[in-house]
Parts: structure tokens; sequence; C-alpha cells
């Protein structure tokens, strides 16, 4: 990956096919679900991206021309608020529940520091409800992204599951009413902090040495065996009403995950997790790679009431997910685990001898691609060796050879770059069999 | 379409569908061709958006944390600007002739004003050499944007094709060598001016009611008849060497279109065509809709002799083009020449009658979605009535319906929404057909 101004990462073409490859995987398994594609405009209003208090640092617009005149909007710096603005504005053409994925970048003004991007893609799925919305559409969205990191060939990972009610219930009953978002902010950074860290942290804020224990344990929850073993636990435990209304609708969510038929093997109840983001009311989780760990959470999302928030008197609930694919996707290609060898989506070079037969070459490219074959021809004036070059250092697999006396017969070569394997081949038979030839 | 923010249009989610459909056409038609994807940041550097001279309204980037430090960077105004930067940058790692297609927003700081887009998409591709490039490449871009055009469902078009040598070289003949640009940028507004306005500023310029009368005569050149009979007459008049060779090149470029079967009746040449941008120094060329007049043109480009300028030691000859997709979509919308009335990518709803079989209902939406079908499981809890009327607002096109003793059976009734036809399948049998029954 390369950049032109820090922070701002771009690819060369074939990584770029791999990432469009990626966003089509995404795209194809999220319309299967039933969403449909949204985009919106990269700039909103500044009072719009403020209107959830968010700290996020955002870059505001002014005209070259007029430096003195700032403008009043700024670009987005993710796609939720984006889609809260939407939801409020066009409430009434929309339908509801209303399912929708954006995949686009968003901004950050950070300041240039390795690995801190400031334009990202999102990739977001969000089914929002009017008014009320079914809990099992947070099962459906964990399902999805389940399946779509398994399509795009990501190694093994672990969705990491929580509830935001669990985690609040239980606070209650070790800090103020105040100190519950404090705390849950606190319990996100944690795995970041050492334990002494997070200790010292909590004591400052007056838990004393045996209500930290108590949390100590409550976060190590998840060690205590089967999914099932653990809402047992948990179940057992009715805190107050607010944490078992929260256990109640995980152990819902669980269990429609599993007539989702998602096999417990890619789930964990972790009460670490919190999200950080303010609005996140019930359902929480967080995927993680098992193995490349530098990564961190590679897609995350949750529940929140109301969407919409102070844009709109409507009350939107929703539930969403977001897969970071501009960190996931380069990070794959590192690895090797996914393939970006390939320099071009030509599938098929038509290598050109004689010019004075220009006609001929170009009738036969484009009879390939009537079939769906994706086919260039070389129209540059240069001899078949520096062709065939072109074609191997563009990782085209099939080139086309044909001199005039075979373009008068209507049959040419079909070699394959990588096996150097030949075969002849009868142009007006070839027909709907060219994709097969050419795979 | 809508908009939140004047002149950053945004569509509702039926009129995306058919936004993401011709972007996909495109894409398709573009890598047919061996065009790969390509994408940049959003932002450049200053220094870079003004390399060209360029006369775009531009928006400068501000940290809303810290409105007094501008960043060094803005949004880009066009897709051009970035290629040119990105092959100056990645020459050592591109291979040429590097094909590349660019789909993406762009913006300009205009001021808000009907019609005015401050953020719309281009669709680019250019084909760019490295120190020498076919005039071959000419003749492909002006026939992928016309199959591009067809495959999108336009209207009938023409295509005016242009060569900037021959309209310099005519131009040198009636006004200085230093009045050549000023003059091709009010020839490129000729359209706009009122012929009394285009002389009297051409009087102005020192062009004597003579020469103007020549220069009349020349533009009016695409009305003495078919293509050939325009290339003959201009190949006669031989008024200089630029004059000369940019008829020749007109001339070729004329003739590959025909090899790649390009048929007469789409193209028309028009001496009147300019294109304002400075870069062009060959081809240019502009399609136009016959009967949608007020959309104006729909497509353009040309051919540049050095690509990257200012930015490189590198000599990068490129021909490229660009299609309005913002202006042009929402317009075949408009008048109804695209069909608009899909609110959704759902080909199939699994509507859900006894919420305590949810896994049955949700097991056969994942078996048709195995076939390639799109999918919605209705999982809000409401009575089929509401789940029917919900299909048809949206317009999803099948409904599948099945009580608990049909499931138990695995049979069910899908329901063609339009039509009101029913028929019973067989769950298990169905498989692949799923695509031919829904279709």
């Amino acid at each position: 990956m390369k950049s032109d101004i820090s922070g701002f990462p771009e690819f060369l073409p074939n990584e770029q096919i791999v990432f469009e490859w990626a966003k089509n995987v995404a795209t194809k398994s999220f319309e299967s679900y039933g969403f449909c594609p949204m985009d919106t405009a990269a700039v909103e209003r500044v009072e719009t991206l403020l209107s959830k208090g968010n700290d996020h640092e955002i870059y505001g617009l002014y005209r070259l021309t007029d430096p003195s005149e700032k403008k009043e909007f700024g670009l987005r710096f993710d796609l939720t608020v984006p889609l809260a603005r939407y939801v409020a504005k066009y409430h009434g053409d929309l339908i509801f529940p209303f399912k929708r994925y954006h995949i686009a970048p968003v901004w950050r003004g950070e300041r240039p520091q390795y690995g801190r991007y400031r334009q990202f893609y999102q990739c977001d799925i969000d089914v929002v409800g009017d008014e009320a919305l079914s809990l099992n559409y947070d099962a459906e969205i964990i399902c999805i992204i389940i399946k779509t990191l398994k399509k795009m060939g990501v190694p093994p990972f672990h969705v990491y599951i929580n509830n935001r009610k669990i985690l609040s219930g239980f606070l209650k009953t070790i800090v103020s009413e105040q100190q519950i978002v404090g705390a849950m902010r606190l319990l996100d950074k944690s795995d970041k902090l050492s334990f002494e860290g997070l200790k010292a942290q909590f004591l400052q804020n007056g838990v004393d040495d045996a209500k930290f224990e108590r949390l100590q344990n409550f976060l190590n929850v998840d060690q205590r065996g089967s999914i099932a073993t653990i809402i047992d636990y948990l179940k057992d435990l009715r805190l107050n009403d607010e944490f078992v209304a929260g256990v109640n609708e995980l152990e819902n969510v669980l269990q429609i995950l599993k007539q989702l038929d998602i096999n417990d093997n890619y789930l964990r109840i972790s009460m670490k997790l919190a999200r950080g983001l303010d609005y996140y009311t019930g359902s929480v989780f967080e995927t993680k790679l098992d193995n490349v760990l530098d990564l961190g959470s590679i897609a995350g999302g949750g529940r929140y009431d109301n969407l919409t928030g102070l844009l709109s008197d409507h009350v939107c609930p929703g539930v969403g997910a977001s897969i970071g694919l501009s960190r996931l996707i380069p990070k794959l290609i590192e690895k090797g685990l996914l393939d970006a060898s390939k320099h071009t989506t030509t599938q098929l070079l038509v290598t050109v001898q004689q010019s004075a037969h220009l006609g001929a070459y170009l009738r036969i490219a484009e009879q390939f691609r009537k079939f769906g074959a994706n086919v260039e021809v070389y129209l540059h004036d240069k001899p078949l060796a520096a062709q065939l070059k072109y074609a191997s250092r563009k990782h085209i697999k099939y080139v086309f050879i044909a001199n005039d006396v075979e373009l008068l017969d209507e049959i040419g070569i079909l070699r394959n770059m990588e096996t150097k394997e030949q075969q002849k081949i009868h142009i007006p038979s070839v027909g709907n069999s060219i994709l097969e030839l050419i795979k």
C-alpha cells in the first residue's frame, strides 16, 4: 500500500483489484439478505456531525478562493451519523424495517502517525425500525457478518458478544449511576491497560478492593465454560431488572443464531466488551482474528434504541455492524491470505501481428467479450515478443496468437502464459466455451 | 433526487439501486476491455490540484478543532489530476499502456445554484502510455463509451468528434499564435453565444469580416454531407502542417472505429467542438443525446500529449473519457427511460407465520440464497397481512408463505405479488431452479 499524503492510503492496481473483489463480496452478501445500497454526500452539516457529541476530529471545508469563509459543513467521520440524518430527513419516503448497506470512505482529522488513517473505508449494514425492531435482527446482523467474512476468506475468527444492559446492570452494583458511562469506557480500554492500571482507575473512582474483585470475577465469566454454562450462571445472578433484561436479550440472540445455523464455535461471550460508542444500548459484538492478533477488531456493531435521537421526533431503534475493510484487506494480502498477484482484470490478451488486419483481431476480441470474457487487444505497435512480455508482466493468464494465414482460416493459438501450454482453436466454434478455455 | 445541503444530491433507495446498476454496467464494460479499477484518496495536495492551472473552485480542509490551521490539501475536483499524480508517483510500479477506470465522487466549491452540483460522480477511463501511445486507443475509448452507454439503455445519441490540431491549425490562419487558446475557449462556448455575440468577440480580437466568414464556413463543415465527404474536404484544405496532421489523425481514428464495427451513424464530425480543458492536444469528442437536449454533453474526452506534465520527468501521453453519471441517470429516470420502481434488491420475502418455527423459515431462506437468490426473512413479529403489505410497498416481487403443517411437509406457496399467481413448491426439490421461479 502506498500513500501520497501520510494517512491517506491508496492501492497499486494488483491490491486495488483485491479490494474491489472484497467490496463485491460484501455487496453480494448484504444484498442476499435483502439489504439495499445507500450512498450519501460525503459532507454533512457541522451541527449534524456534532449531534452525537462525538470526540472524533472533523475536517471542515472552506473554499480556497475565500479562506476566511468557513463552510457550514464538514466531511463525515463515520457512516452512522449520515444514516441517522438520512432516516430522520426521508422518514416518510422509507419503508421500515429499513435495511441498508453503505460501503464508502470516511475521514478523520487525526494527526498523522503510523497506522492511523485519515481516510478509510467503512462497510456498514444496519436495520432500522420505526418505533420497534425485533431482536431477531441482532442475530441476523451477526450471522451476516460471520458469513461475509468467511466468503472473504478471512482466517479463523471469533465473534465476542455482550449486552450493554448486562454491563450497565452490573456496574450499578459497584459505582454510582453517573459513573457508569465512564466505567464502561474504562472497560472498553481494559485490553490496553494492565491489571494494576485498571484497578488504580477504579479505586480512584471510589470502588473498594472487594467491589473491584467482584468486577474482576465478573469480567472473567467467559472462562466458566460453554456458552450455555455462562448463560446459566448469568441467569442465576439476577442483580437487577436491567441486568436480567440484558441476560434475556443475550440468551435470545444466541438462540436465534443457533436457528440461523451459526455454530457455537464462532461465538464467545465477553463481559469485557463494552464498545466505546455511547449510542449502543443492547447487544454489542466484535470480531477478532484468532491468530493475526495485531489487527484488533475487524468488525463490530450493536443495537441502539434511538438512531435519530436529536435529529427527529421519530423513535428509530436499530442494529448494525461495520467491517473494517481498509485495515483487514491489506493485512490479509500482507499475510499471503489473499492473492494480490494479478495486476489486471484482463483474462485474455489478443496479440496483433499484422496491423493491416487489425479489424480481424478486434472482431475476435469482441466475439469473446460477447460471451463474457474480459479481453484486451494489444493496440500499440510492438513486436509479438513485447506483447507477450506485457501479458506476462501484467499476469494476463491467456494470450491469443494468429498470423494473417491463420486469420483467413479463422483459427488461432490460445497460450496459457503460466503453463506455456498451447491449443489451436477454431474461432467461430469457440462460442460460450471461451470462458471454460481461459479459466 | 433529494439533498440535505444544496448542491449535494443523494438518492432514495429506489434511485440508488438504479445508480448502482449503472455503475456496475460501466465497471463490467470497462473491465471487458482490460481496464483495471483505480481508487485514490479523495484529497490531494493543494499544489497538485493547482498544477494544471485550472479554474475550478477547490475545497480546502481544516480541522474543526483548530480552525486557524489550514491543511496543505483539498478535495479533488476531477479524476484526471489524481490520475496524473498517481502515474507520476508510481510510474515504476505501473505497467504501460496503463488502462484504468475510476468511478468516484469529485467536489467543486461552486456557489449553490439550480442544477449545479457541489459533489458528483465522475466515471472515467483512460489509457496512459510511457513516451508513446498508439492512436488506436483513441478509437477504442470512443468505442467503449458508445457500447457502455448503449448497455445503460441510453436513448439515441451521437458522438461528435474533432481534433484539436485541426482547430488550432485553422485558427492560426485567422488569429495570432497567442490568441489561439482564447479563440478555442470562445468556440467551446459558441453553442451558448448568439451568432452576433460570437462575431463581436472575434472582431474585438482583430479578426476582420472576411476572416470571420471563413471561420464560419469552416465551423459549418459538418453540414457538407457524409463523414467521407467532410474528410475529403478537410484533406484538400492543407492549411499548414498542424492542420494536416490533425486531419490525418481524425481520419485514422474514424478508420479504426470502422474496424471496431462502430457504425458511422453514431458519429458526427464537428469543427465547433474544442473541449475547454487546455490539456487536450489531439482527438476530442463529446456525446449528446439526440432528443433529451437539455442534458448537454453526457460523456466526453480526448487525447493529451503529456498527462504528468509538471509532476514528473516522464512523458506520458494518454487518451480518456468521462461519463457524467450524476446528471445522466437521474434524467433517464425522470424521463421514464430507466425503471426506478424497485425499492429493494430483494427478490423474495419469506414470510413468518409461526415464530416458534422461525428456524425452519430461516433455513428455507438460506437454502434459496445458496442458489444465488436475494432473500429476506420478515423477522419482525407482525401478522401475515402486514408482511404482504411490506413486500408490496417495497416492490418485492415474490413472497414465500407456509404454515406449520406445510413446513413439516417441506412445502410452501410462492406468490407473485404483481400477478397474484401462486404455485405450490416442494422446498428440497427446488434447488437451482429457484432463480427461474422468482425471475
